[in-house]
């Protein structure tokens, strides 16, 4: 949090969280921000690293293999069943980190807030950011605040970065599917989309549907302590599952064969999708990993998954095949095959 | 840059960097977004660890100390004398960085763009990135995309992350000013916020003054290759000088004491700001840094930084004190003593 510092002495005006909006004073690098830093972000994250307070942290790291990630957070509404901004940009950086096989080490937040945003809400926010990053073991180091003008931005957008480290002997790449490999997912699809869709939309089924935002390293680590053969991992975020797997065929040249009878999917998602006109195979996921191993370990690998409290609907979907076309396409339930292919247009913007 | 991957094959449209404009399906995760970012991004950033294009970037680290500095950019107008917002994101997090005397290694990106933003501008805002992560050697190796409605952003704003690595025996933070030691600047003060705010207000003498927008990782190795005695380094940009230094006196818990007749100021930015009613002190810079060393080091600093390009205007301007309050005060011209406060209330919005 760049020109932050500590609150002068006989300076002690506190935040009205409960009144007080965003104003364009909290910005400006003087007092007041250093106020909103101190008693708004460093209050809820405090660590050893972020205490000093320095533009930048500093911090130990040992020799290997470091992966690096970013995700900007702008997800209408800023609060939805199951979870908000907050937590969804903790779990959102941590898993793409994972995604790689690394243990997830530290991170760094920055907040770009409209003028006139509620402190209350910011403070929220803020709370559910800090109960994730310490319910993940994984501390936020650094930060920076900006403001903009009413109108210039909506309310907030939390832009996380994290950095981790990969174990010895892990090689875990979206290049890395080969034909024959097995496909499996951790979980059911589409959740957290029609859980924020539902919001929107403010239809009747909206109370059964929950977004599954969750960091996803510890089941990470289990899958892998079960085998080191894992050849991809990929968070089915934003494009869903369907264009993942497109992602992944093209970077492996490699085509893919799903098995429509093996997706798991809520009844009250597909019944959601059914309603208006949408394909889980697209709809984001938050808390939920697409595996990609070599077939002698899927069995093992399925088991390991369905023993942890984020993998119990695991499911091998389908199958790595030779393509030249890089292909993606999918048995139907009615025996028949169609290709799965990728996003095309809008569909649900502002999912995360 | 998450859900991206390579264009299909047979999908060859092209961006029309002429005429397009920034749609939402570009933040969808499909086909869209996977166009821009091998157009735009991967085009103008290309190195081996972005080109593997997964959801993160993985490379090779030696154990030490390690910095992380995040920073986001919200700066208006986007194009200014001097600069843009896309050169300003690079040297603002790689400036975050070396003020900890660390080596800058690598950077994130990642972008949150309004809906209906000119893809030209945008091309010109991603070239001057890549230009200037080539000119400092700091790869972006990562990013992420995502777009936002109309007015619901406000063109474009960037946040980058760095992470650099601190040489052994180098330990500079901003607790680390003792009384007697000397305060040094490295150049003229308050370009930046002049250049943007004669800009903003078209005023008759904008063409004279440019911002000062630069990296500064070679001037500070020159000045750690000429003593290892560095204190404290600081790039004051919001707030400017005034803001940094009573930071840096709470978190070292001393006083400090300037000299106004010391304080390297351009006469075109000395006019503009008695014009405007602007204090020089608080003006941001985006290539200057704050030096603290002991005393006996200080002339031997100083003609180190003035052998640099972006150190010619260096100069000792005050020194550390003894003062429980952690004021900072100033002798004026005419003899007289005041002091310096903290920024209060808002003077430059968006300045970075």
């Amino acid at each position: 949090m760049p020109n932050n510092g500590k609150v002068k002495p006989g300076y002690k005006r506190t935040l009205d969280l409960k009144h007080g909006c965003v104003e364009m004073v909290h910005g400006n690098g003087g007092r007041s921000m250093a106020q909103l830093i101190q008693q708004m972000f460093v209050a809820a994250f405090d660590n050893e690293f972020l205490r000093l307070m320095n533009d930048q942290a500093c911090f130990p790291v040992f020799g290997g293999r470091m992966v690096m990630s970013t995700d900007s957070h702008v997800v209408t509404p800023l609060f939805f069943p199951g979870g908000d901004i907050g937590s969804l940009s903790i779990h959102g950086t941590i898993n793409d980190i994972v995604m790689s096989g690394a243990k997830p080490c530290y991170l760094a937040a920055s907040f770009i807030l409209e003028e006139g945003f509620p402190l209350a809400d910011l403070k929220r926010i803020v709370d559910s950011m800090a109960q994730a990053t310490k319910a993940a073991r994984v501390p936020i180091v650094t930060g920076d605040t900006k403001v903009v003008e009413k109108n210039s931005g909506d309310g907030v957008f939390i832009t996380t970065t994290g950095i981790g480290m990969v174990p010895e002997g892990i090689y875990i790449s979206c290049e890395n599917a080969r034909p024959g490999d097995k496909i499996l997912v951790s979980g059911t699809l589409g959740d957290h989309g029609i859980a924020i869709m539902a919001w929107r939309e403010n239809l009747s089924f909206q109370t059964n549907i929950e977004s599954d935002t969750a960091p996803l390293h510890d089941l990470v680590a289990k899958m892998i302590s079960t085998t080191s053969n894992i050849h991809v991992l990929r968070d089915p975020t934003r494009g869903g599952v369907a264009s993942a797997l497109n992602e992944i065929a093209q970077q492996s040249s490699v085509g893919m064969m799903l098995y429509e009878n093996k997706l798991p999917i809520l009844e009250q998602v597909q019944a959601a999708c059914e309603f208006l006109g949408f394909d889980p195979l697209y709809i984001a996921n938050e808390g939920k990993l697409i595996a990609i191993c070599a077939a002698e370990d899927a069995e093992n690998l399925l088991n390991a998954m369905q023993a942890h409290p984020l993998g119990n609907n695991a499911a091998i979907i389908g199958e790595v095949i030779e393509d030249t076309h890089c292909f993606v396409q999918m048995q139907t339930r009615f025996g028949g095959k169609r290709v799965v292919d990728w996003l095309n247009g809008e569909q649900l913007p502002r999912i995360c």
